[in-house]
């Protein structure tokens, strides 16, 4: 019954819960001819027999956005991942031109999924998007943006937009971001296979996000908390450490290379923060850690604008959203890493212990506990 | 490296996008907290060997909550489906002791959901649930009732939660529900198979949940629009009608049914209202429609209450959101269906007609075209 042209997985075609009296069906046009664009552009991607472009991917999308649901078909010989994201506006990001526009919104929302998939080992394959937007907000530009940000970023990945929801959000913007993956049978990594002796990598450099988040705030704290000091007025160094927060890079190439060439024990992304998330991994893998403090790869921007050397190893520890991996291997493994991968470099930060779930950092040639720093959102002050 | 016993997709455990100076380790631990419960619960539903409870269903979960994402297999000879609704307080629901409660949204949030994966015939078993809560709720007693809605209808379906997320959200309650489910290759039943000359059916009655929410809005009318009339102030047909706005029943076993015995040419779910709905299955199909207003089966609860006959065939065709299943069947397939499921009985409409795009309803002798008549999140009056 399958039919591929008749395409198919809803974008917002439900309505609940409120007077269906409200509405008529001419309003209701805007709506499904945004999803009927939306469909037609994924359905260009598509060639035609159902299969997918590459043969290096297992999976085949059979039905896309327009039905109830969408359709794929996972083949022999691998597993599926998936997570699930949630964004708010004013939480976990502000909307503006000197925040982040529609477009960064897209792009972070896919991306931080992209990254719990990564951090799995897994190929990303499709998304679902579900965006609460409030109506003035909708009859403009932003759903456009916004799509085109996530599209952007799903193309680089070869990942297809199969499905999600819409719904209006009287006060801001809400994005849950759902993705999909593939992994050879059995070999997804987790966080739980770390062993003592192991050493610790982590991709890329640590701290730059959270000292762009510092400089939205920074500059926003004089004026209304929603305009901070305009682009033009920062540095190139400001810039770049901004665009960390606003628009991540999720480590799709590490991870998949890690699995597939077995070069890891265990593996998370960067995305409470290094103390926090090397303490998931101790915890599932009934292990401890020591972390060196001099071999962290600390964002050499940081330097740039000022930062000391104290607060920059906090934000390299606690910061989080860096969106880099950690993961943990053997000897034998870590003597066949590549030193890069797309440009992406690996560095050793210390070692796994039998010291169950304590991490402990060493500065200085003195040891103490690292406790994990990250951002709880039921914690702040305030109601 | 998938280790079962560890647990695993994560609920709750990203943070982003604001300063993770604002909170500690210790204030961490309530979300933590929750998480791991919610993972034991899960966790103890496991047989503890990675497969399933039933061997009549094919997919295997492997991680579920409490890593980067969830694993599964799909076993060979299987289709995934899946599908995304976002549920908005104020928008698609209210919460309240006389509106609904944290545990009905929970079933609700999962309902429409399953109720997707039905529409394509398929068998639901895992779900993802992301959650937006203002603090104060989280505080107390609103998840764990939440969870368990949505634990109590997934147990019934033997659906596993694998994953979601979790943020603050200062205004209002959002859910965003994603539902996996699986279908034999090639066999998923979408909107689009429908041809001239077949019968159309629908299962249960109609308008009951439109005319719940009347009764909702009606009472709330005259106080604040929180705060209907009390529970103990309907009648007990009132109080059955409000069950349908607040707990709409999936018609899981029809689905499959009709996806099992290949009794239907196309099957959508009637979520935007029967005028809507079938509107979709014409356009996707390429056919037109010929309804019988005589032939619907209205919610004989709607004459109890008061509801006059013209006003009870509005709800019925427009209402919306009483998840029952449309579908098409050809002369041989209509021969063989069953005449209830599981205390649910399926009705005769009208047919399949050649005339592209056109909706028809009959009313005494009379042919009208008949129009789109859903709520459209985008359209109400107000910014």
């Amino acid at each position: 019954m399958c039919d591929e042209l008749s395409g198919a997985g809803k974008v917002g075609s439900r309505r609940r819960g409120s007077s269906p009296r409200r509405s008529g069906h001419t309003a209701r046009r805007g709506e499904f001819d945004f999803i009927e664009r939306l469909r037609r552009r994924e359905d260009a991607l598509n060639d035609g027999t159902g299969t997918s472009r590459s043969d290096t991917r297992r999976s085949t999308l059979l039905l896309g956005i327009g039905d109830d649901a969408a359709v794929f078909r996972q083949h022999a010989g691998f597993d599926t991942i998936i997570t699930a994201d949630m964004l708010v506006e004013g939480v976990d990001f502000r909307l503006g031109a000197d925040w982040a526009t529609p477009r960064d919104l897209g792009h972070k929302a896919l991306a931080v999924s992209l990254s719990d998939v990564a951090a799995m080992g897994a190929r990303p394959r499709f998304c679902l998007l579900s965006l609460g937007v409030p109506r003035a907000l909708w009859r403009g530009r932003f759903k456009e943006e916004f799509y085109g940000g996530v599209r952007a970023l799903a193309r680089q990945h070869g990942v297809r937009i199969i499905g999600g929801d819409t719904s209006s959000m009287p006060e801001r913007v809400v994005v849950d971001s759902v993705v999909l993956g593939e992994v050879r049978r059995g070999r997804a990594l987790t966080r739980a296979g770390a062993r003592a002796g192991d050493q610790i990598f982590v991709t890329g450099r640590l701290g730059g996000a959270a000292a762009g988040l510092g400089i939205l705030e920074k500059h926003g704290a004089g004026a209304s908390p929603s305009a901070p000091l305009s682009k033009a007025g920062r540095t190139r160094a400001e810039s770049l450490l901004v665009r960390r927060q606003t628009r991540p890079t999720p480590r799709v190439e590490w991870g998949t290379l890690l699995c597939e060439r077995g070069l890891a024990t265990s593996l998370i992304d960067l995305s409470d923060g290094l103390s926090s998330d090397l303490a998931h991994v101790c915890r599932e893998s009934g292990v401890g850690a020591r972390v060196e403090a001099s071999l962290l790869p600390v964002e050499p921007l940081l330097g740039t604008i000022g930062v000391g050397a104290d607060e920059a190893l906090a934000l390299a520890l606690d910061g989080g959203e860096d969106f880099e991996l950690l993961f943990t291997a053997g000897p034998r493994q870590a003597s066949r890493l590549p030193r890069e991968v797309g440009g992406v470099n690996v560095t050793r930060i210390g070692e796994v212990t039998g010291e169950r779930g304590k991490v402990r950092l060493v500065r200085e040639g003195r040891a103490r506990l690292l406790r994990p720093g990250g951002f709880d959102h039921f914690a702040s002050a305030g109601s």
